[in-house]
């Protein structure tokens, strides 16, 4: 019974319009898939999807990829887009350690939201915000390095400030409360709307290279 | 009355063996009033002088200088040193806008604790952690810069990490939530103190350049 509903979202993934299948065949020319030269804006993680379909939704001139490595999570986001026809948005199921063999220069924005904290040390390497992945996403950007992070994880935050900083990043917008600022634009994640009714602190920053 | 207690606060302050009256004439040698080649740390706003008072007769073999501009604070200062002798602190009544022409890179560490938050935008340039001050501190520090800012204010927080940043700062220790953290090393201000007794959360972080 579990192995059929892994098989079935496996296939429903495999057969989504929305999925890029073999995704290194397009290194360099994600452009041709949306068949315009908008900027391309990526999400790490999108879990469920409704940040990244929200911001498609609402910002037709911007291309949205989403990026996801658990079937589980990825074909809710999948059942929800079969019933719309979103054309500035593709989804990629894949290991965030293989995006610099994905993306090549062509990427505007890179958002990390609610990232696995990785909290012991010895596991510091994986995390989103480590070096390690700092590294592969110069690879990834077209011009200017932009990250756009939001966690409920304080010791992330702390940890990714830093890990920007020691990578040459500046910081731009940063809040420390972003439900006690305007969030009038914030787009949530379903992580959030649940950590925000259960009253925790969402930290938000944007970093520029 | 009023004028009265001015007075005898003034009065108080220039006669304290604590207090050097004409720091200027110390320039590049303040470690001639310690007799000792020691580092200097200092803080901007020593306030009621807590934070200050209580690391010196901890950390007896680093010089503390305490910075104030307001009598009235000062003054308590004074009254509670008065029965010490503390041989590694001194005072200066200043504005911190003359830090630059006081201090000649000697300084090792300089203090940041609850400065004025001057939330108005037309106000920036007075926080001690705008470019106007960050320059300044270029003159007064001996090797490397650092500096160490406590605040209880979320948005003096978010713009000074920003300011830091941008003049080259990199981020050393952090929290955003430092009485969440170990404190067990923290030395607490007063206005600290009462702060974290009305349940708000204290910002941390140390900078180097």
């Amino acid at each position: 019974m579990r192995l059929r509903k892994v098989k079935d979202a496996e296939k429903k993934i495999e057969n989504s319009k929305y999925i890029i299948n073999n995704p290194s065949d397009f290194s360099g020319q994600f452009s041709n898939i949306f068949k315009n030269n908008n900027p391309i804006y990526v999400e790490i993680g999108m879990g469920k999807g409704n940040f990244i379909i929200q911001n498609a939704l609402k910002y037709t001139d911007i291309n949205f990829i989403g990026i996801e490595k658990f079937d589980s999570v990825m074909v809710r986001a999948i059942e929800k887009l079969n019933e719309l026809d979103i054309p500035n948005l593709r989804l990629i199921k894949m290991d965030a350690l293989e995006i610099d063999n994905i993306f090549n220069k062509e990427i505007d924005c890179l958002y990390l939201n609610f990232s696995d904290p990785w909290p012991k040390k010895r596991h510091t390497n994986r995390r989103l915000t480590s070096p390690i992945f700092l590294k592969k996403y110069d690879v990834i950007f077209k011009n200017t390095n932009k990250i756009i992070m939001k966690t409920d994880n304080r010791h992330l935050f702390e940890y990714s400030l830093k890990s920007f900083v020691d990578y040459g990043y500046k910081i731009g917008d940063i809040s420390l409360d972003l439900y006690d600022d305007d969030i009038s634009k914030n787009i949530p994640t379903e992580y959030e709307t649940k950590f925000v009714s259960q009253g925790m602190i969402i930290y938000y920053v944007e970093v520029n290279k």
